[in-house]
């Protein structure tokens, strides 16, 4: 019984692969960046987005949000005046804890792409499954928050090692937590060892620059002639 | 190909309906309460279970820790002299997002259930599909924690939905945020009625007692003939 889920679940991620690389090929053709955004619930994806998203010298971005039901990061970013597509997992989708590439797919079609250089997708707030579905970007970065503990790279590791950049949010809250931050990095070290990271707290600004500065040279090495 | 995709579902949650009734089945026979316990990664569960789990007089427990990897959770409560059984849902179980029927149905013969009064449930960290799987179990625990917004009733219903009562973790923080605690108890209400909740911090210890009492009255409520 567990092969055959093993060849399902496999079956699926082909599929899966095949209609990202038609995503990235859309992506491509238009010479828009594509980063897609994780994190648990709740770790600051979308405070961390409007902290920055509006302050991107040169570069037109648009946000691609996921959640499984309504609409209040979209909400949340509409003020900023950039494009922003909403995708929902349910319905139509079955409730997904994740985006696919199929999901990212069927939103395109509302994206002005030849009007962006950098297209943000935020997933669905899960560490497991986001990682395994790929949907057509240049870029994966995890933000994870101090306030979930140092052992969460040991515990989700394929989902830190899927990524090319963490963000560690909330750091702001480190005085008032037993988060050890030396040993948060060691733990992420031991599952993706020389994976860039930065510490930055999307509530008081701290950092922000610099994650700012990651996001608009993400769009601009995707515009560099190969 | 949504409609296909829901039968499948639909079919899986049948299956696993049917092994969650054995497994209920044989709880019942030991008179084993059974609480399975859901939150986002990092919301505290653990904490809170090694707060508690050692105090409660007169009630035996027991405690299945489910990870996608690795044995973290059940080393921190092995100190505590209880039964812990740990579950991974990588590999063999396909590195599934949450516990399923069968994944615990695996694990009871690793478990002295006839010394047992109360088997605390530790699911996979994840907002959405613990809330679809039935273990077995005779009440849902949600740990929600401060840290993770207000918002989080609207944008996982169904997890909020499908409990008996949510326990707000990290209350010591609040100083040191923007959370406003009556905005997600109004939220809580918009998407499941009535249900009960109560605040705790894990970490200080601050209303841990209620948290106890309300595990050791489940032990009871269980044991009690219908």
């Amino acid at each position: 019984m567990h092969r055959t889920k093993i060849r399902v679940v496999e079956d699926a991620l082909d599929a899966n692969n095949t209609i990202a690389r038609a995503n990235r090929d859309d992506f491509d053709r238009e010479s828009v960046a594509v980063v897609n955004l994780m994190s648990a619930p709740g770790a600051g994806k979308t405070t961390l987005l409007e902290r920055v998203i509006g302050e991107l010298d040169g570069v037109r971005p648009g946000v691609l949000e996921g959640d499984v039901q309504g609409s209040i990061d979209a909400d949340r970013l509409s003020s900023l005046h950039v494009p922003v597509v909403q995708i929902n997992t349910d319905p139509g989708f079955g409730g997904e804890c994740h985006l696919d590439a199929n999901m990212v797919r069927s939103a395109i079609g509302a994206l002005p792409l030849e009007e962006l250089d950098l297209l943000v997708i935020e997933n669905v707030g899960n560490l497991v499954c986001p990682a395994e579905f790929r949907v057509g970007e240049d870029a994966r970065v995890m933000v994870s928050s101090v306030t979930e503990g140092e052992d969460k790279p040991l515990k989700y590791p394929l989902m830190f090692r899927a990524c090319e950049l963490v963000v560690i949010n909330k750091i702001d809250l480190l005085p008032h937590l037993d988060f050890d931050l030396d040993r948060f990095v060691y733990n992420l070290e031991a599952v993706h060892p020389g994976v860039a990271w930065m510490t930055v707290s999307a509530r008081t600004g701290e950092g922000i620059e610099e994650f700012r500065d990651w996001l608009a040279g993400a769009a601009t090495r995707a515009a560099a002639p190969a």
